[in-house]
């Protein structure tokens, strides 16, 4: 038979209340000796709360649900990585929720979440605008992560990364290094993340006196499919001699299109990428990027939240991450 | 207000009873006409169950836990989406938890899971094996991936590679290369998922004519990290052709140290991977490797586990995937 509350409060000589005081760490009104009586008896017997029993008596479930685009993408990969681990140091575990960027996919995965009782949610980097009425009708707090995003009462963080002024930094590295016509890759033409990247890659060219040739401007996906397809539809077309890419993914499928067509990195065509995923420093020709702290900004996201949620006065927080040029072999 | 059950009973003139039993699909001995009625009814209302009041009346929670070493390598990136997606489409979702191939660890998840009364349990490819008193104590039924695993009641499945034989063939396709002196690259030496391949690999070396010199054998971690460190040491003290290695991260990092002394791929020196990770294809120069069907063995991991939980009278499968050799440019 396993612990209950109800075998510890027994031997302890308390209510069961003052027991799950104690084990809930909500026990600053309690005795410092009984605490420590009722600990040391939770950890004889092998006491392990369960969950649900527990869930319906505080209304917590200390579960919080994680949506990607799809964890494929090594920057998500990370970023998952980061949050579950914090997570889990805080006592709280995490669902997965991949949603391919598409909307109503990920209007499902909420519903879903909050049909398991979730405590809060992270949004994660996507193109998607979340459904402002189903966040407002769901009322779950929740931290959004490089996205456009109402400021409702649920809303716990925002955590953004300054991509604006990290693609300003990577179009301006390609031009101190002689680079005058230089291609954009980036995702939907639409979308915030590609809007504000492509104002920070115009604005290093009018810093240096250059114009942006509309034809350089390939916009779909963050995807290496793309990175590829679009490099080839580029060589195609006119002349370059770097590729400034919003995303990692999207630089490792530009460099596998330049090599299918003889061209070499960097000797022939330079390469920068955006993220510094963990695997760009292993490709063989090593990916220069901009880094933009993946697994501090999963463990600043996740902090945020269980802040907002375990405070009784939470206050909303608003987070801009700075980036940096990592120069390696690509440019 | 949210719509219970009780509400859709009242307006269908039912039970409360009848109404779980159709929205559960429960509903083989219930008329046509009422269970259309109800499922309008549920439709037109919105109603969406609360999943921790119906795990409290099924005693099913709907959630099966997924342990890994490590989401970060590319090969459980890969079995992660596979089986969240396989999950989810039948009505599932997943808790993920990274062990870092640490006993503790992993026993600390499968505790935690049990405690959030998790249906079912994935146990991932690992060095570890798991503790055989502590699952049949849980008595959650889980399949085991490529690991050592006792018999016990609560053996939903075992999905294993046929790793003997997909390492016989890498090292058979080096040897047909007309290479002579390959090293061989692996994790943990007293581990089954090395012993196995070992085994394979000094079986082709058998069949043509060849010995293996136990100066080229290196058993460490399946991580890229390794591969380098191992590479360098060998290229100090001896010389080979080849480098069979048993896991495409291994692979990625014996590259990288060939580059970093300045030899070529595969020129110089032929790699070949394992694994068949949706990067192998994407690196600078794409990675011959042995196909181990990533996606496919999650999805069958998943179906052999809600299969078992759902089935009234279950019956344990062990599933043997082969391998095949996908031939590139590095080998």
């Amino acid at each position: 038979m396993a612990t209950t509350i109800k075998d510890i409060a027994q031997l302890a000589g308390v209510s069961t209340a003052t027991v799950s005081k104690v084990l809930n760490r909500k026990d600053a009104f309690i005795g410092e000796e009984t605490r420590e009586r009722i600990r040391a008896l939770a950890r004889e017997l092998n006491y392990t709360p369960n969950s649900i029993a527990r869930s319906l008596v505080t209304r917590r479930s200390r579960v919080l649900g994680i949506i990607v685009p799809d964890i494929l993408n090594p920057y998500f990969t990370e970023l998952v990585r980061a949050c579950d681990d914090t997570a889990r140091l805080r006592g709280y575990t995490t669902i997965l929720c991949n949603s391919d960027g598409i909307a109503t996919s990920e209007e499902a995965h909420l519903a879903f979440l909050a049909g398991h009782g979730v405590d809060g949610i992270v949004l994660a980097a996507s193109d998607v605008v979340p459904n402002e009425g189903l966040l407002r009708e769901l009322g779950i707090p929740f931290v959004s992560m490089d996205r456009e995003v109402a400021t409702l009462d649920c809303l716990a963080a925002t955590v953004d990364t300054d991509c604006r002024s990290g693609a300003m930094q990577s179009a301006a590295y390609l031009i101190s290094r002689g680079h005058k016509r230089i291609a954009f890759l980036s995702g939907a033409a639409e979308s915030a993340n590609t809007r504000m990247r492509l104002e920070g890659f115009e604005a290093a060219h009018r810093q240096a006196g250059l114009a942006v040739d509309p034809a350089l401007v390939r916009c779909g996906e963050f995807q290496h499919s793309f990175g590829r397809r679009a490099t080839l539809e580029l060589l195609d077309g006119t002349s370059f001699t770097a590729i400034c890419c919003m995303s990692d993914m999207l630089a490792i499928g530009a460099t596998v299109a330049l090599r299918e067509r003889g061209f070499r990195v960097p000797a022939d065509c330079a390469v920068m990428g955006f993220d510094n995923v963990y695997l760009a420093p292993l490709l063989d020709c090593a990916l220069s990027t901009v880094d933009r702290r993946i697994f501090e900004s999963g463990r600043i996201a996740i902090e945020a939240l269980i802040g907002f949620l375990e405070d009784p006065d939470p206050q909303r927080t608003a987070i801009l991450l700075e980036t940096t040029v990592v120069a390696r072999e690509t440019a």
